[in-house]
């Protein structure tokens, strides 16, 4: 498991835009990669909530890497396509991003993700802002 | 038109991720919206390409802000949902994403998008990296 | 829950196309419903198995109907857009396609939807051999 | 160009579903398939309508036919996933659901799709009643 989540945050701090938003891998587990945003002012639509695209980049990664946890060795993930609905606007403090494993083929890993918003209460139960489905392609390198 | 740019375009610098990424809003028609993103390492994925995420974020605003150039007066715009194909690995040295209004419902709009990748050849033609498949409710605020 | 059957029971018969290809309703709960369909070749693809067009069309009344459960007095459903993978080939002599809601909005609920394969072997666990994700909108009548 | 249609044609003819629902190939094309639909009471949602199940079925047949068009000798080709917007009711007499190739790699084909809704008055332009957005994989068979 260690060395599952040291080939994950290998990759995952190699990628620009990760650092750029300010994620965080907080979780790899076989099937389910989970990623943290704090929200910044930086990453907002025009209403100050954070922006779809944002929310799309987290939970795409989350997507990708959970599908990665189970590709075959001497395979890397592609994400051919996704689609995401946004379900209410993303507002809160940190988000977390879940992708998981629904069905790994040979060629096409299909992936089930959602973003829960985070607010200051931290009782308070998280809302899902977000629900992606996700086609990711074994690349052999 | 002036005007049109002009709306679109406050909204477009109130949010914070455009600014963050570096995207600038390019041209917007009554039904078009095109949005440029010059590529930087910040942006990247693990292999260097632009990120999914960032490809995303900008084709989703470009079809959203398309779809505020037809929404009726008093009316704002949110995105319920998009599908996006990343067809090929998005590189290039400068994207232009372009959303386009296929169908304007009083509650829905459909818009497709695509983002073009250009290389340093000045000359050479485009590439076609991603497919956008959009669903934008308005909004009365 | 008996009125809640048979409102969605009535609105089921007077679909055409569930009666054309020997689509059941066989459970409604409130933001859950399931359709079953055995399998016959005249619902076949060029394999002889079941055509990804009656797939989707089981799992789409499915993800509406369970969208209706939740709709407030005096609305009914269309479905907006769906997204949906085949993952497998739908092969069996029974589908079961399951629409469950994931977030019931004022205007748009989102639906997931899954179908089944069953084959002949009664004690083998059925296979997912489609995932659904599709946004419903509620339309006053 | 007689040689694809004829290979096109022996496959939809083996499609059970493609003939339940009365469904004739129109046109082939390289890289786009039309494929007409006629309307008949047997195909209906429940206010009459042409069920969104029976406008996924032809044009996702018709966008998987247009990837088949170019597929590589030796290959054929099955519907990975797709997304559907209906944008409005299908009502029509006759429906005609053109699928398209928009690229196509080695492994990969992302097709675009729509349906035109025709009525009775020969001389009025169609609606566009449906836009897809789908992913067709090459197999070997």
């Amino acid at each position: 498991m260690n060395d599952l989540f040291e080939r994950i945050s290998t990759s995952f701090h190699a990628q620009g835009l990760m650092q750029t938003l300010g994620a965080s891998l907080v979780s790899v587990q076989p099937g389910e990669v989970q990623i943290v945003l704090p929200y910044q002012k930086a990453l907002s639509q025009q209403h100050g909530f954070l922006h779809a695209g944002a929310v799309s980049s987290v939970v795409d990664s989350a997507a990708g890497y959970a599908a990665l946890t189970v590709a075959a060795e001497g395979y890397e993930v592609v994400t051919a396509e996704f689609k995401i609905n946004l379900m209410r606007p993303a507002i809160g403090e940190r988000f977390v991003a879940i992708g998981k494993v629904v069905n790994a083929g040979k060629l096409l890993t299909v992936c089930s993700g959602e973003v829960l918003a985070y607010g200051a209460d931290a009782a308070a139960a998280p809302k899902v802002v977000a629900l992606l489905q996700a086609t990711i392609v074994n690349v052999k390198y």
